[in-house]
């Protein structure tokens, strides 16, 4: 791994640039395996999947950097979630006579192998080590509904795989529901698992092809724990059936000694092992042919963004590119098929259908980035995607926290509505944007989910009757004011002025006197007692305290602002904020809370936009320390190099945006906050084909001030860039400077959008 | 019930002589709820499902006649099966306030509620009874796929429907894997359940309809032992919620008062949900219009076969007549499509698949009687059928035990052979006889399968590698010799050889000195200790002894016989079997073994063509007075009247034939032996239209014997007719006599077939 270096700013190629360790040691759940862009594969060494107390969330993408061994190479894994699930279908390649059919441990293994980082490769749509028991190299790529293993084993050793259908992520005892094994007369192996994890009830099924012949197998099932396991095939006492089914499953392959490498080529589905098969087909090659072609788009996607900076930034930049562009991956299958929220089999026509929707994160910058540097078909898909899942959804909502098409009820909110808002917004079509906007109002007036039906009545959660009341209070009220943006913008007036009225919703909750925004109970009293430093769950705000979740009021932070005493005392209170003095505080109880600075939490989403808000105050040049203080502390580019979880890219986006210099602190205003950039030169070719370059002149740690900024050659006094001056290409060209422009952007007309500016 | 009665023979119609209450005592299994002519539902009151000891054993079907409670009316049933399963979607009618979710014991009711047999009515698709504890008149009928309730509720109380999910047929600990309940926006409640019961991963979808709107719901997960239960919908600490998945399922329906009978319509589907609503859309109308048009099919069915006779004869050939006529039933959905033995999802194209095939029972008579009182279509649909399941199994074998599609490797032998061959062979057509024969070549030169890699190489199954040898050893060699007969017929010149050689392999197990069928070690050994009466599972034979199974040579009796000694050593043994004292013999053991008339055991299968054996030996009159003996004392037009486990209708063909007066002993020979008639008068409408007549002159408890036989006018020496004979239509004239006729059909030429007469 290469340290922040001071070596001069150069260009080497975004993809090139990519380190997918990144993220994989401390917080950051991120995983080293091969992807393609979207990939609804992603093929992964799991490090460890014993899910005992913190070992789950620990490993909650199976790879930890600071693990000695590998378990083997399973098919599915998030990047960067805090709750976890699926490592579906470990495959471990074995050499010679005795073939462990347990994991072991790393003091005992079994199939376990020891590995060394020094023999370890990772590059977008490709991994590499060398299994050092089996003495097997192992390489993996992976395209879109497909990965593919090669195996060299070494000379005149009978190969053999190992398929465990037991092993998973967060491997609670019973998650197992049903699972099978069969072997086709073709050849081909499929079979299908199906999980009470995370998403309750989820299916998924496989179909893999190998390069060589098998020359024997065995198919096991290792309950011990039932009442009754069914007669277990024609050969009742023999493990070499043609189909094996069971709750713990476990195969062994042989294809004796080889003169070859082993390719495996693996397909899934969430449909049915007859489409998974079919995606076997639908992307055909080898190893090499899947590789490049992966390759290649993932130049194509990386490189909407070109970079020039210190080699270091470049890898953190370039890898937070590569992390934004994973989810949402695709779910349906070769043929349009996908199982959607409602368990049932719908067919995506005319587009792809793509599921793994953390949205309480990814609406803040992950999506905003996505409407930058991927084409907009692709975020039209995205919207068709969540209208789609909307129709399917037994509650008749639209997704909160869903992956392989099924909801987790995750976090709170109702975050697909600023999606949807915010692409429509910025001109994205290619959807039914009435359906759309149906689907936004569905959602915002579900009365069963979350305390909505209290929201509507009382204009606020009464924490008495729901909890985390207060995060959900002033959530509702923003996702409300985009479903009234975008009804605006369709003439829908009804509904943008109910909307509206609701978006000023988070005035309910804010308390005036301690200045805080506060729970508050059904009879209208403040919660008792108040503690702005506590982090419960299940208490009065979502993954945080009062500090974090005061400021989120993204869509009218001039009258929070007003609320809290005018611009001096918000200074001060952000300032209050970064520099509160934590080392009293033990937050080890709650997971997610990582990367602190004071009462700023990095590592959790309420934080995000907080440091672009000493801007909307009138004073940038505070943003600008503050930016620089969070990249310096928050990011490296080390495995340990993310200071929280990923959460499918919003840590990543918040990065890649920042060092561009802006921040889409409100997604519906079409308004990027500049910040201060830092690259020395960054250039996005954006979806309708211009070019927008950004150039950082006098970049370098002395000079931490923006001096002057420049949109196309002309002066730019305004704090913020619009959605179309990017759209039409361009030259945003900072000037930095070694200390502050305390006149730059300070006007309030010169500030981003509020709603009651 | 009316008991035998000494009432003259007389004519009622065979559907109203239809009374399903008989087997639903004793041992039959056999269920009075309302069901289809090879109906996918079998709508039926549950009278108890706990499950433990022999409870469930005894509750095979649901229903038994000496229960006192009723639990609900569950919509999957086997009709006389030895194991079982099933007993899908519990509903149950509540009344009032309180609504209990838990069925509770007879002694302490839940919503069990207690009935009275006087308030039963049961006839071909239709089943009523009042309900004491909720005040509640219930109906029920059916369709092809579908199933209707009808309940009319007690004034102005609150009418409820329970739904109870856990509730199932052999119930072990675990055996539910996973289930849903939805409820949709168009009123329709949809869901699923996912068992691990006799077949592996069976997986039930349904739809319901009502019709009166719901006014409340509960959807309720009663799991309490369980690490990880995940997220639970929307609403959290709510059960109206749209979609409640888990292992405990149970709902709560509201109607509030009523002023007219609460109408549920239930489709099922072993494809998915979408499939249940469909089969749903595709038989309209209410309760009324669907019992309608089933009436209407089972007098269609029941049609077939005109009966006259005394009035306890006439309902026990009358229901065993509907019991044969059950499976087997429809599976796949309307739109064609049915899961396989693959777990996959396929279609029937141009034919209804069908499941449920008990073939080690069913081969010897239910379906011969099948070829003779249904459309040769139907026939024909059943060979597709088995055919298209070995197309899709795992194994790429025929069908073994299979219900619901799926496979579930009960009994011995491959008994789809001689289905298909004797369906061939009788002309049937309609499928490809091509694949036919090759499904049946495979199926019998599969070596995985139960010793038959063993038996190919040896001529015969050697105990000390595979149990139940003896068995195994003759009921392969009958069905090589069935294909061998298929082959001949088609050409086939090369398979006809080689199995014709197999269907001697019997005598590699018949040991000449003991003069019984033994088991036979890998070196050619006999297994000691030997004895003829030990019935012990695992053992040298199939739940049975050498007594039972030292007959089963149906194609070769001649040679058989040969080998015993001769026709008097062999009606000595006969005689010996039938007249065993087993006063010190206890089979309690043993579940299917009932029905004892000394070592002859009619409540099972091997038994069945034992009492036809005289006949081959020449002395046809024994065979008169053994069918007496058994008719007199194994059927009763009683709830107790199966003195054994229906076996999807074999204990019943049996009946059916017998009381003809011939019976299929060898299907492959197109053969009936005759036996003597206990009808006065019987038609058959046969499948090609023509009519067939049975008449017994001079019937009665005092002429046991035949004294001759006329066949359409002339008279008939030999002791057989021919399936030709049949279907051309005439009759068959018996006359009856109160002594033996000790020179018709004695003479060897006058015997049926044999191999190597």
């Amino acid at each position: 791994m290469m340290l922040l270096s001071a070596a001069a700013p150069t260009q080497r190629g975004t993809m090139a640039d990519v380190d997918p360790f990144i993220g994989t040691g401390g917080e950051g759940h991120t995983y080293p395996g091969a992807v393609a862009p979207f990939g609804m594969v992603q093929l992964s060494p799991d490090t460890d999947t014993r899910c005992v107390i913190r070992e789950c969330y620990r490993h909650a993408a199976g790879y930890r950097y600071d693990d000695p061994t590998i378990e083997g190479f399973s098919h599915t894994h998030f990047s960067g979630a805090g709750h976890s699930d699926l490592g579906d279908l470990l495959v471990m390649p074995v050499a010679g006579d005795v073939v462990p059919m347990e994991a072991g441990t790393p003091e005992a293994p079994g199939y376990r192998s020891a590995f060394r980082h020094a023999t370890e490769v990772a590059r977008p749509g490709y991994y590499a080590v060398t299994l050092d028991r089996p003495g097997v190299r192992a390489e993996l790529t992976a395209g879109t509904r497909i990965g593919v293993h090669r195996y060299r084993f070494p000379a005149r050793k009978a190969a053999h795989l190992v398929l465990d259908l037991r092993s998973s992520l967060y491997n609670y005892p019973g998650k197992t529901l049903w699972s099978g094994l069969r072997l086709r007369p073709d050849g081909i192996l499929t079979g299908f698992r199906e999980t009470r994890g995370w998403a309750p009830g989820r299916k998924f099924f496989f179909a893999m092809r190998f390069s060589a012949p098998l020359t024997g197998h065995a198919l096991d099932n290792r309950e011990t724990d039932v009442a009754y396991k069914g007669f277990q095939g024609p050969g009742r006492g023999s493990d070499a059936v043609a189909e094996r089914l069971g709750r713990a499953l476990v195969a062994r392959l042989d294809f004796g000694p080889l003169d070859r490498p082993l390719e495996v080529k693996v397909a899934i589905s969430g449909v049915d092992e007859a489409g998974a098969v079919a995606n076997l087909a639908s992307e055909p090659g080898d190893f090499e042919a899947v590789h490049a072609r992966t390759q290649a788009a993932w130049g194509q996607a990386l490189g909407a963004v070109e970079l020039t900076g210190k080699p270091a930034m470049r890898r953190m930049v370039s890898t937070a590119l590569y992390h934004s562009l994973l989810a949402p991956s695709v779910w349906s299958d070769s043929d349009g098929r996908y199982r959607g929220p409602d368990d049932q089999i719908h067919r995506a026509d005319g587009f792809t259908f793509r599921s793994t929707f953390s949205l309480w994160d990814t609406f803040r910058a992950q999506h905003p980035l996505l409407t930058l540097v991927q084409p907009e078909a692709v975020n039209a898909e995205i919207v068709r995607s969540l209208v789609a899942s909307r129709a399917a959804s037994p509650d008749g909502i639209l997704p909160v926290w869903q992956f392989h098409g099924r909801e987790t009820w995750t976090m709170i909110g109702y975050h697909a509505v600023p999606v949807i808002a915010d692409a429509y917004l910025k001109g994205i079509r290619g959807f039914d944007a009435d359906a759309a906007l149906d689907s936004m109002v569905a959602s915002a007036s579900y009365a069963p989910y979350g305390g909505l039906g209290e929201y509507m009545t009382r204009g606020y959660v009464p924490i008495d009757r729901e909890p985390e009341a207060a995060s959900k209070t002033v959530e509702y009220a923003y996702d409300d004011w985009t479903i009234a943006r975008m009804a605006a913008a369709m003439g829908r007036r009804d509904v943008a002025a109910a909307f509206d009225k609701r978006a000023g919703n988070w005035r309910n909750s804010f308390d005036a006197d301690t200045g805080f925004l506060r729970a508050r109970k059904a009879d209208g009293s403040w919660r008792v007692p108040f503690d702005p430093t506590a982090i419960n769950y299940g208490s009065d705000y979502t993954e945080g305290n009062a500090w974090q979740y005061s400021w989120f009021v993204p869509h009218d932070q001039a009258a929070l602002f007003r609320a809290m005493g005018g611009d001096a005392a918000v200074v001060a209170k952000l300032d209050r904020m970064f520099d509160y003095d934590n080392s009293k505080l033990d937050y080890s109880h709650a997971e997610d809370i990582a990367g602190l600075i004071g009462q700023y939490i990095h590592g959790n989403e309420p934080s995000h936009h907080v440091a672009y808000l000493y801007s909307y105050a009138g004073q940038p040049w505070r943003t600008q320390e503050r930016l620089k203080q969070i990249v310096d502390s928050q990011y490296r580019a080390i495995p340990e190099g993310l200071s929280g979880n990923d959460d499918l890219g919003q840590m990543s986006a918040w990065l890649v945006f920042t060092a561009l210099g802006f921040y889409p602190v409100t997604p519906g205003t079409n308004e990027y906050v500049i910040g201060r950039p830092f690259l020395d030169r960054a250039t996005l070719t954006l979806p309708r084909g211009k070019r927008f370059t950004v150039i950082a002149r006098g970049l370098g740690d002395a000079n931490r001030y923006v001096g002057s900024v420049r949109l196309n050659g002309q002066p730019l006094q305004r704090g913020y860039i619009r959605h179309d001056e990017l759209l039409a290409g361009g030259t945003l060209e900072f000037r930095m400077s070694r200390t502050p422009n305390r006149s730059w952007a300070t006007a309030p007309a010169e500030r981003p959008y509020s709603m009651t500016r």
